[in-house]
């Protein structure tokens, strides 16, 4: 048996792969070469196969893929906490909306890094996010070293980044090339929702999303009032009238689906759609409990997302695993529901999936070296049982310790490697005072 | 003006008091002196009046009341995560009961520090637990240096600690005498519940609470199974079956009430009766989701509580005040509910209400000085524009670096000042040996 070298072996007293077989290795060690795992087994085993440039013994830690948040807003950070427990559009016409309206290149970028700043502490990987000046949010993903599929925001109205829909689209092209082969980002083509858009408008970015070959997500029956509107404006429900549009597939990416029928639930098994569950903010707004053991029965890939930090108000994968097992639990009242793998797989793998980009959400080799490890010596993960009911029921996301995107390290017992967190606190004080002049009913 | 001497002198950028007209401080202090506080204000005006033997400058951190966990069973950490997602009787009586029979003091004294260890870490000063040989959580809790009202948990049949119900009652006795005057420990009669116990332990349990003027707790109508046990045993619904004995008033809490009717929430209010709410163990166990907002607006006095690691399956009251506020809210489809301000009461001020110990929840002169510091510069609470919001909505536990009781530093910044967390950890996995070992079907 030859000896191969590698940049770095690091091993851990559990590794939770999350590969096919759901298996879990205790002593183990992961083989890391570039951005690439390139082997993960028992550390014995490693040990005689690998020469490593650095090694990092880990010890009483468990080590698993970093998360995947399949639905967020990073930038709305900036309205963390500014205006909770208000009537949904009260929240949005007064507290909201006329502050995205203002929203200033610097601020968006600002609250991406703050977002990603969150996430890394959090176990977080890689998100996919849709916003406004998206481009901003690239360049903090970029600067901070964790991984995205990014998309504009479009809407049949003027955003902060166009005045009209139609200078929408070079924007678009334009973040596409310019991130074309870039290894840590991806771009997706992202309309706002049914009930913002126009068909002409969705029509348009699913052809440019089958001409890049990207995934195409929208916002979609989030709740009951979205099914009326949608049958008011176009006489479908929305899922009925993305298909009317030829609009369907594997490409497709749902954020929240709580509104659904059980056949559309089917179909959208039959196309291959993803769906994003985010409970935490279902819940904060009220949209209503989405029926995820049904769509997960039917044979739906459903992950999950944080969304924005406005509704949420936190950006943690972690609580939000703990909340839809929870939350699904109550809901069908049957205990077994969306057990602690499920809610992991949703939070992992699954995500990859959705986001296309199956090098992700799994340790194994050829998957890229994104990886978190977490203290299992904090007191709520003792004793430990089985790692992945505490991965889904006890941890709080703040016992991560280390977290890696691809292959290097961004966090680490307190430390960023590129963030300056005491530069982004200044800057929050200074932000915050700038949403307040123009919120208009703040907490 | 004269200058007074106090032991120490505590500053912060903000302090929220949770006082009568929940006071939130910029910039402010708190002079303490021996285990009170004896000033809560902004720093100038303190420094002026105060000669503190010591001063800590805390700088951007939030100081707040320490959270009152109202219902928990400590020792149950030893539990979790052993079995997760089964139906209820599976998992009590094949996992959790054969154990408990076996349980030792050892591992109930190991189980309790490990529950203070967590509790102490994430922000709770003082608790309220019912479980078996409770002596040795008393044990625990006075070497921990937290908080706590005590109860042997009261059983018509074989506990651990009695071999017969009759034995109960002078290891009640002995507890409450043992730690009658003790600062920090009081003592509670607790029955278990209605279908565990009968009339005549229920009737001598009351009036044994009556005799030494403490409160009586019980877990009471946690599930619809649970009202039609009642139903079926006693002819009358829990609450009935309770006023039939006689038992009532501001001295009973009662732990769960998911299944009440709205006639019932009145005479709580009427008799004064405290309700612990505890959202995530009754969504994992799907109990169903408490009326909450139905019972505030009854006027019952509500609090919070995590329950026992086993059905959480962590101790983390922070998680547990946005749990509440999130179930509640979805249950009612009205975003106005249960708002931050109402979890945070629920957490502290209102939790030392129904423990009848009321120099508890609130930073003002003449209460203890039980308190917690909160690193605001973690990304999850930047920016900042409400702290309340921050503390029901943003907040994972993780961000306390600093727990005081009674005017005791018991954690700083990663340090516990009489916990030995590695000797915990080391202990750990041999409790977990050995409840495996008896455990029927463990993940």
């Amino acid at each position: 048996m030859s000896i191969s070298r590698c940049d770095l072996l690091l091993r851990a007293d559990i590794i939770v792969t999350q590969d096919a077989q759901r298996r879990i290795v205790e002593g183990g060690a992961v083989a890391i070469d570039g951005g690439t795992i390139i082997e993960v087994g028992p550390q014995a085993e490693l040990d005689a196969r690998w020469q490593a440039e650095r090694s990092l013994d880990l010890g009483r830690k468990l080590v698993m893929p970093g998360l995947v948040n399949a639905h967020t807003h990073a930038s709305m950070t900036v309205f963390r906490g500014v205006a909770d427990d208000l009537p949904l559009m009260t929240w949005l016409t007064e507290n909201i909306w006329p502050v995205e309206k203002a929203l200033s290149k610097e601020i968006i970028h600002f609250g991406a890094l703050l977002a990603c700043a969150e996430m890394i502490r959090t176990g977080t990987t890689c998100f996919c996010d849709m916003y406004l000046m998206e481009a901003e949010t690239a360049r903090a993903v970029d600067e901070a070293g964790i991984r995205a599929v990014l998309g504009e925001g479009i809407f049949a109205f003027p955003s902060p980044a166009y005045a009209k829909t139609e200078d929408a689209w070079p924007i678009i092209e334009d973040l596409h090339a310019r991130y074309k082969g870039h290894g840590r980002i991806r771009t997706a083509i992202m309309p706002h929702a049914v009930y913002t858009t126009t068909p002409e408008i969705l029509k348009r970015s699913w052809e440019l999303a089958q001409a890049h070959g990207c995934i195409w997500k929208t916002h979609l029956s989030e709740s009951e009032t979205e099914t009326r509107t949608s049958l008011e404006q176009f006489g479908r429900r929305p899922l009925d009238y993305l298909e009317s549009l030829g609009i369907s597939g594997s490409k497709c990416v749902f954020a929240h689906c709580v509104d659904l029928t059980p056949e559309e639930m089917v179909r959208m098994a039959e196309t291959g759609a993803h769906v994003v569950h985010c409970p935490q903010s279902n819940m904060k707004l009220t949209s209503g409990m989405a029926r995820i053991e049904d769509l997960r029965r039917a044979g739906v890939n459903v992950c999950l997302g944080t969304d924005g930090a406005a509704s949420n108000n936190d950006l943690n994968m972690f609580l939000e695993m703990n909340s839809a097992a929870l939350l699904q639990k109550v809901r069908t009242m049957d205990p077994t529901a969306l057990n602690a793998q499920a809610a992991l797989d949703m939070a992992t793998v699954n995500g990859a999936k959705a986001l296309g980009w199956e090098e992700l959400g799994c340790l194994e080799a050829g998957k890229a070296a994104d990886l978190i490890a977490l203290d299992l010596n904090q007191p709520n993960m003792l004793p430990l049982y089985n790692p992945v009911s505490h991965l889904a029921y006890a941890a709080s996301g703040m016992e991560v310790c280390l977290t890696m995107v691809n292959g290097k390290i961004l966090y680490e017992h307190g430390r960023y490697a590129a963030m300056d967190m005491d530069g982004l606190a200044r800057e929050a004080v200074k932000v915050a005072r700038w949403v307040k002049a123009r919120a208009h009913k703040t907490n």
